[in-house]
């Protein structure tokens, strides 16, 4: 299993009139989870791109516990369980400062060339970067 | 069961650089979804907060199955399938002009006090709108 | 000159912890404002891209008088005050549903062409949607 | 004169169809830099709320240059060129990784009274933050 920790500052944007972070802006905090996971592996979702490979969204599931304020400093702790092949799952969770969970969620990305539109596998390279984290 | 549509627009900044509208901004589109069914109910989200009753999210789970494209007229099918009580569940459907089904999602939502933070019933003039929709 | 105009409702999410719409949500309405405008001339911003055509963002200057509230319905008026040609002006003023004037902005527009990323004259027959509104 | 420093990473979700930041993004970058500034001057916008005071937006005006692009680790320079009175203005200057100038741009917020609604001056404790760094 793979773990990684990215901070995000609750921006005022991100709020809404309740006060909280607005439920949607969850999955820009998971995109942003994702991506900084896959940059502390040496890799990045741009590189992806650049090789031609895309990886939209398939399912999201998502289970709001507490709410996030202005201001506080988030921690995405970011899960990888398996290693990509035809699709890629990452789990979440986000803490608020005093370490409380906030909310924790999971979404499946699939691998798609962005020249046919098409399905594919994850490209070689990119799974190699999780060899030794998994048994298989 | 209740049913509703609206009609968004998708907009220049809803989308994201693979063409697409960006996957984080669907949950907006529920919202807006189920704000219009209340409205449609001749109730609305404003009068629940006026009340004192906010509904904060407790699950969203969102299957996504095709991209829709700026400047596409969608219809957002809202889904109440049971009436309220400590807690509300919306389903969604949206399509696209070519009435093909682009995401589905589900939604539960809680009753809760604005004074005091706590978990409460739905108030029972708002109950009241779904008398006749289920049987029960 | 011509003058257009379209509703938006207020999101949820478009509200910040002080109850009042964000501002930096004003100029995703102007957007709306302006793409509506080419609409209702029978044309469209999604027919100038089609053609090959962008127009990105110059300048944009906004003046703040009276704050937006969750669930308002807002008119957005569009404002084309000269014929486009290597640049668009378009000015706009968002009312709320008691006719008060909430803020006025100005933005221009470059036409740029997407093939070469240079800028370029506006289209022929994007002009033409003109004729007549301006004396010239 | 006062000039600090601050990082934005673009995210996927900050971008749109024509690849660049939606022009709409920067508004909530120039609040990322405004904030950041106030924190390196050992003060928050939230402290100032937890005093009463709200600091509404009136004017803001923005001259875009070059576009910012996926993944681009930005930089934002918040200049404040004057003592906060009844209304304090803040300038922004957005760089690329290259160092290049991609807009420029300058907001006036107001001191307001959060319990009033009215117009007042910043907190004498606010204004002292300021105390030193100009000639007046």
């Amino acid at each position: 299993m793979i773990v990684t920790e990215t901070k995000i500052r609750v921006r005022y944007a991100d709020t809404d009139k309740m006060g909280y972070v607005y439920y949607g802006n969850y999955p820009t905090y998971y995109e942003v989870g994702r991506t900084e996971a896959l940059r502390q592996m040496n890799s990045s979702y741009k590189k992806l791109e650049e090789a031609g490979v895309a990886m939209p969204i398939h399912t999201m599931n998502v289970k709001y516990m507490k709410p996030a304020y202005y201001d506080d400093l988030l921690t995405i702790k970011t899960f990888i369980k398996e290693k990509p092949e035809r699709r890629m799952v990452f789990e979440y969770e986000v803490y608020n400062e005093e370490n409380v969970l906030l909310n924790k969620a999971e979404t499946t990305l699939a691998f798609v060339s962005i020249e046919t539109g098409k399905p594919c596998r994850a490209p070689e390279w990119f799974v190699k970067l999780f060899d030794g984290y998994f048994n298989s």
